[in-house]
């Protein structure tokens, strides 16, 4: 694989920047990798494990003189940070994000960044429920979509670069305007979220069954919801406030059916239930075919953890 | 592993029945095991594939002689199947049945059974979203529990043996009452199981966002949903059907908190929000810990299968 970046600054260092720090070195897709964050413990960590090249004490430091320039901090703070590194930045430098909206952050960042930097906005759809320095690996991205969704007018051989880091870091990579980008992502994963979040907080609640009932008995269908319900706090409060929109207009039409479904089972309407059942099925099977999950033993999301 | 039934009858050849003879099979659990399904197609199935000792062609021949009779067939037709195979059974032999649901299962099987049989009725909390005679493996309840619902006055060796055989099928054994049971699977199954069944649902409703968008990025949160919404239309009818008002009611509670998010979306309350989320990944922990999930490569429920 060849290098596509001289140096690459990631700006906030957990699963995501730490994956494709891991990634960019598989590949040799950069000649140095700097990082930056916030805090001083994840500094610490990430010197200690090694992840990056050079870790700095400050954004300035960090994105000196680097080709690209990746913002993998939580959506709410996106502004912020491209105001810090604004001035910063080198005269031709690429910044990208790797937040789960898209038109909220293309308004925080864009204002801040100087004329002569391309910023080519994206979305790696790739994740698990671990979050922090230590949860990256190499392989997060293989196979995964990376959705680009550049603004208007922006430089084709900036796009052509970002897309070949992506390509190397395992990903395929499509582009996208930033208003499709935030439905397709409410009814794919914001909306999803909430749900696990709410059915995992219900169940927290109910005194009648115990904490360790639920726990105990939770091999079917709850499970999966707590897998989902573990995501990162502050990722996901800023993802739902910055894409209120979209998802408000999902969760309008997911409780709409979920009345319809309890009036079916109230009213003992089997054949709606069997019919709505049969429905969703077939969904499954072209999520396997799509080759975005598989039938056979784990070689899915949970397998590519070292 | 010791023999625990001299015979053993599976009612119905599905992914629990066919999961079951293996394990029965893998233990030396039983002298011999007969099965019977309705459809022609499946006992051909069972035939070919050496499923059973000997499938019959009727229940009649399939109970005759056992000492331990499993009902494995959807919850609505438990009352229809305990009417059928009533004149055959053995006398001192037990029946029991693997449905999601107990006290229905109690008021439709209990009236039907003759004087002198013992009537346990079980649920092994185990499963994936693969159906039919060809989708069970003998450590599918490996580690997992599997509850046993007696009613009042069952015969104490009567327990002890069906005990004995789900624990030789891999099974940790605890005994609850049928209404507590029906409460307990509601809040970590049924409600959960409609929950996905209605995203997944909308997902393919949106005409805005193609099927195949919906598919193809479905990476995150919305694949989970998928694969619990992949699972046997006609159980899951069966189940809501008749744990009615267990599931409606944590149903009412999970919408009622939802509105409570969507309203701190909407507002933007950031901080409800946060508070919300960070306690739900809590129970993620919790799961963890009670050995029920695993947090390293896959040794869950995907990499069972065979």
């Amino acid at each position: 694989m060849a290098q596509v970046y001289d140096r690459v600054a990631l700006i906030g260092l957990g699963l995501i920047a730490s994956s494709l720090f891991w990634a960019i070195k598989r590949g040799g897709l950069a000649g140095e990798v700097t990082g930056y964050a916030r805090s001083d413990e994840t500094r610490a960590t990430a010197r200690e494990i090694g992840l990056c090249d050079r870790v700095c004490d400050s954004v300035a430091e960090a994105v000196a003189g680097a080709d690209l320039v990746v913002l993998c901090v939580p959506v709410g703070v996106m502004g912020a940070v491209a105001a810090e590194i604004a001035p910063h930045l080198a005269p031709g430098a690429t910044v990208t994000d790797v937040g789960s909206v898209k038109a909220d952050v293309i308004a925080q960042v864009g204002p801040h960044l100087p004329d002569g930097v391309h910023f080519i906005p994206g979305h790696p759809l790739a994740g698990t429920e671990h979050s922090g320095p230590r949860s990256g690996f190499a392989e997060l991205f293989d196979n995964r979509w990376c959705l680009l969704v550049p603004v208007e007018g922006t430089d084709a051989d900036a796009i052509a670069r970002l897309r070949a880091l992506w390509e190397g870091a395992g990903a395929n990579v499509e582009e996208m305007d930033a208003e499709h980008h935030d439905l397709v992502l409410a009814v794919t994963s914001h909306a999803p979220h909430l749900i696990a979040y709410t059915m995992v907080g219900v169940a927290d609640d109910l005194r009648r069954v115990t904490d360790s009932e639920v726990i105990k008995y939770s091999a079917a269908g709850f499970r999966d919801f707590t897998r989902i319900a573990a995501s990162d706090p502050t990722m996901w409060r800023d993802v739902f406030l910055t894409n209120k929109d979209a998802t408000l207009e999902i969760l309008g039409r997911f409780t709409e059916e979920l009345f319809a479904l309890q009036r079916a089972i109230r009213t003992g309407d089997g054949d709606h239930l069997h019919a709505y059942f049969t429905r969703t099925r077939a969904i499954r099977r072209g999520i396997i075919e799509a080759g975005q999950d598989t039938d056979a033993p784990d070689f899915g999301r949970g397998a590519r953890k070292p």
